[in-house]
């Protein structure tokens, strides 16, 4: 017997936002950020997202469109919010933004946006349902709508990412 | 002829909030965050907050009464908040709570509490003016109030740190 | 004047190949790499194929299509080989594939494959030609019009990754 | 029944002297190390005098009165110290003095002084008693008592630290 | 009874070759690698060649001549190629070389030269036999007795490295 | 015209001696600490004795005989202590000695033994010379001896390193 879709649960609860102050170990030689170490705090801010919305461990299956804008330096500040755009039976897709900031002008600009893809799973590593999104308001359809365009894109275009 | 001080600010503009995920990095042998380490995210905190209320680079000067209430695990996340509590000439005191959080049940608890004073600086090293918090409220002006306390019992027990 | 376009290089002078060693300080409470951390890995890899083919520095503008196949364990090991796919006026596409392996039994899958950009910069950050590659082969001319097709698409759901 | 109280040692047996050097990863923009990598440092290094003296995993509790007098730079040491205080029925106070050095000139200066509360658990998490300082000299005992009143001081401001 | 020896294996089958991209967190004051940090790479980097070789966990037992040759800055990189050289009974010798490369020119240059022994263990840390190398060539004859004579010379000097 | 030697110095005027509490990030997958994190502290508490003698820079040549003798576990103590053997002209040998510690019993075991040779180096990186070790004692006369022979041996095996 499959087991049961969890009731749903609201987008706002499993909102994550995170902030980072860049240091020396965090940059390549020009002192910005290296672009390797953002997609690693990008990658474990959606992960709080994935796992505070279904209650269960979630791991990365697919990233895409992650785009890189403009540079963040050492001594300024990142930050980072990580929201769910769509849910669906085993997965779910999690918009993040990056923004810079330098702490002494408070100027913030658009530094990285991405989607990722995780899939929940149990202790023994099998996928399980995930908690669908509450869609209460014409926003929260239209990203759900915008979500499944893109997991079926994403499947068009690999197969096994299924 | 003695530095200007500049305008006062709100403390709401400079409250620093952020997120750590414990991986095994950050755990000693049992599985827990280790104290040294969340000291460590204590002071990146604090620093975020004192250079966006100064718009200068702040160093730390003291640390007091920083008190660790409940352990955290490997797979949980750790919530910092940094506020500003009181301005003094040079220097300003932060208020930094941590909260724990299991992401499985949403449960939350508070995890270290802690007052730490920073001094502002120019690009030698020197100590400049630090914009007064603004204390447009009977909170805020209690706040300052029971900061210039703690100060002036940190000045009676270690005259070095004034 | 437009700076002129650097000679040709072989897509083979540029190949670069990793090994990493997974340690508990890559891994997440389960003992599997995080996807974060990899994605670190996928972009240093990356970045050192970009640097050697252009002679510059090079910074990551867009990763698509990152697709995580299947996990790493600490103790296993995961290979990185990255190779340019496709060259454009100030840009390159790379293609990275990540293999896991157990030394005990020499047993490799697929791990993660993925796409990145990158923009080759001067040292006042402006970009600066790619040296083209060398389309020697049916092969090389495929790989070439595969990627000009993912960029055209990258422009027209992202406009500003232009 | 409550467990007997462990026999007395001295406290020579259980000072911890540890030198680290300062690498640009422990550094700010400005190249001195952030307080937050010296917290680390002091807790670790406290950490290994408390397991020392009482044979049991310890935890940090309380930091009071941690005071950064003077900065240290990338390619300067830094060497930590630390000694039992005081010790209570399943706590103990340890003292923590830091102290930076320029190699080329062998000149050392006062840069961090601390006292840090650890309590002493079991496998369970469960306090256990601490076994006493020997206090074998007038300055032993001196020793001893300030660490009372320190500790009386705490509880009496926060009364949760019990 | 004691264990069989296992079947010979060819030292290409467990060749390693990993490249790292120096990073300023790897370097000193003046922005090279130090030399410890090459010296952790070099050994993981022998530990995947004899974990791969014997099928079995290894550690490290002895570095004999380790020479740093000529060091390697923040933003080139450090290629690693270990290869076995000789086998015991339950040890084996590796031979690690260390390449410089700036990206920019693709200059490389020779950076550190090593031989590690490791001792092949099972799960409780006892000792196992390893797979002997297949001596199918005059140079691997050759290499395996250079091997063999440093190896009597390390126990004419260490009796305990037996 | 060549530098002038610097005056003799005493031995007991460089030793450093350091303790590392061994955490998740420095073990390997069976929890024991992995050779080549002890060779990256190895390196640089020698490196803090050779930059106290000299009052200059240094940077490492050769390591010979590094033996590990036996294993450390996570939440035990490592240990070090680095002192100089021997001097010639712009080199310096210098012994370290590694112990671990259970800090529940306080047993103490040889971890590992090694001798490094370091170079002393102006800011442009040419070397200088280094003060000689003052010869008060049979032991010290001894000690150099035996570097020297040391020395003549490796110069013997890798004419490169001299």
């Amino acid at each position: 017997m499959a087991p049961l879709t969890p009731p749903p649960r609201l987008r706002g609860e499993s909102i994550t936002e995170t902030t980072e102050y860049v240091l020396p170990q965090h940059a390549n030689a020009l002192g910005n950020v290296f672009g390797g170490q953002i997609m690693a705090w990008v990658d474990l801010c959606a992960a709080i997202t994935a796992q505070r919305h279904s209650g269960h461990m979630a791991v990365t299956t697919f990233v895409d469109d992650l785009m890189f804008e403009n540079p963040v330096k050492v001594g300024e500040v990142v930050h980072l919010r990580a929201q769910l755009t769509a849910t669906f039976r085993t997965s779910m897709e999690i918009e993040v933004t990056v923004t810079g900031e330098d702490l002494r002008t408070r100027r913030r600009w658009p530094c990285v946006h991405a989607y990722l893809t995780f899939v929940c799973i149990d202790e023994q590593g099998k996928p399980v349902p995930v908690p669908p999104l509450l869609l209460d308001s014409p926003e929260a359809q239209a990203a759900q709508a915008l979500g499944a365009e893109r997991r079926a894109h994403r499947l068009r275009k690999n197969p096994r990412s299924a």
